[in-house]
C-alpha cells in the first residue's frame, strides 16, 4: 500500500498567503509523478520562520502512532539568512540521522550549481518516519528531492518496521 | 611495524550462527590483500544490534592501553530498519570525527548505485583507535573499506601519536 | 562595502616563529585576487593547538558587535594527529551548521588527492560571522578555500542581516 507523504511550507509570506507558495505544490507534483501505488495525496501545511511552530508541525506528524506520516519534508529556511532556522528546528528532532541522503542531495545540487553549498540541509528518522529538509527555491527543492527519491519508499518501509531481509540495503 | 585492526560484525544472525557471516571474512581479506606489513590478524567479534553489546566491544579495544587496537571497522546495522541502530552506538564514543572519510565512503558508494544514500556512516578517532562503520552488505562494506584503505595506515599512525611532520598531512 | 575576512593560523610552529608561516600569505592573496570591494585587508592571528586560545581567538572577532569579523577562517589543526583539535574547538562555538560548504570542500579536495579524506572539516555560522576551518598544509587551505570562494560573501550577507530576498539564495 502507497506511503503517507507530509510537506511542511516554511515562509513567512506564504504563510500570510498561501496562494504565493510555488515549492509546495511543486514537491506534490513530484510525489505524484512516482505513481498513487507509492505515495497517497500529502498532508500540507505552511508555517513561518518560527522554531516551536515548526517543530510542533512535525511531532504531530511523527509521535501520535494511529496519525503518522512515512516521510515529512520541508521547505525553506536552510541558507544562511537570520532567519533560516529550519536545520536548527529539525536536528534536535532527528532520532536516527541519515548522512548518505544529506551527501546524496548536495552532491546532486553541487553538480547543477556552486550554489548548491549554501544548502544546509538534515536528513533521518524520527520514530518510524523519515525527514527531509529542502531548499526553498522550487527548483532547488525538486532537484534534491529527485536526486534521492527512488530511494526514499524503501527507506521508509525499512524505518516503518518491514523485515529489511526482503528489500535491499544498504546497511 | 603493522597496525592492528579489529573488525566488529554486528549482525543477529551472524550472532547466533558465525558460519552464516560473509561481511567479517571479506573485510579480513581486503585487509590481507594491502600486505603483512600494513596490517596484522585482525581481531573478530560478533554481536547482536544491542547498543551496550556493540559499545562493551569497540571500548574493549580502545580504552586498554596495553591492547589497543589501531583501527575499529564494524559492519552491519548503518541502514533504516527499526534495528539498525549501530551509528548511534558508535557516534558517542567518537573524540574527534571524520567527516572527510564518510564524503569518500559515501561519494565511492553512490559512484556504484544509489542505494550508497541510503547507508548512515560514522568515522572518527577515540583515544589512540581509528572507528569507521561499514555497510553489513559484504559487497557494500568492502567497497566503502577500498574508497579508504590507502590513507588509513596514516590516519591510524598520526592517531596513534607518531609525529606529523614527517609524515603527508591532510591538515 | 567589502566585507571582513579573519585568518586564525593554528599552528605550534608559526606561533613560535611567526615568520615560518606560509599558509596566512596563502590565504591574504586568495582574498585579495578575488579584489578589494568583495574583501577588506584580513585580521590576522597564530595561535597554538589549543582550544581556549582557538576559541578565544574566534570568539574575539564573533561576539564583539562593534568589532566584527564577516569571515573567520582558520587554518591548521584538522588531520587526525593527537595533537590536532581545532575542528573539536570550533564546533562548539558553531550556532548554525553548513554542512553544504563542508561537502563542497570535501568533494573538491578529494578530485585533486584521495588524501583529501583526511581533513576534518568544519564550517557554520556563529552570530553573523561566517566560519571554515581548512587545513594546514598552504596547497590544501588554498584549495578548499576556492572551492568556496564566489558562495561566501553571499553567505556573509545573508548571515550578516542582509535581504535575503534581493540575493540569489540556496536556502
Ligand atoms: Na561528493
Amino acid at each position: 500500500s502507497p506511503l503517507r507523504p507530509a510537506i511542511l511550507i516554511i515562509s513567512e509570506t506564504a504563510f500570510k498567503d498561501p496562494a504565493t507558495d510555488k515549492a509546495g505544490n511543486i514537491l506534490r507534483e513530484t510525489l505524484k509523478a512516482e505513481g498513487s501505488d507509492k505515495w497517497t495525496e500529502p498532508w500540507i501545511e505552511i508555517v513561518p520562520d518560527d522554531a516551536t511552530r515548526i517543530q510542533n508541525a512535525v511531532r504531530k506528524w511523527t509521535d501520535d502512532e494511529h496519525n503518522n506520516a512515512n516521510m515529512i519534508i520541508t521547505t525553506g529556511g536552510t541558507g544562511f539568512a537570520v532567519k533560516d532556522i529550519t536545520p536548527e528546528a529539525i536536528a534536535p528532532l532527528i532520532h536516527r540521522p541519515a548522512p548518505g541522503l544529506i551527501h546524496a542531495m548536495l552532491a546532486a545540487s553541487l553538480e547543477i550549481t556552486p550554489f548548491g553549498a549554501m544548502s544546509r540541509p538534515v536528513a533521518g528518522v524520527r520514530g518510524k518516519a523519515l525527514i527531509l529538509t529542502l531548499p526553498g527555491s522550487p527548483k532547488g527543492a525538486k532537484e534534491n528531492l529527485q536526486a534521492v527519491l527512488k530511494m526514499l519508499p524503501h527507506a521508509c518501509l525499512q524505518a516503518a518496521g518491514a523485515d529489511s531481509r526482503t528489500m535491499h540495503t544498504g546497511g
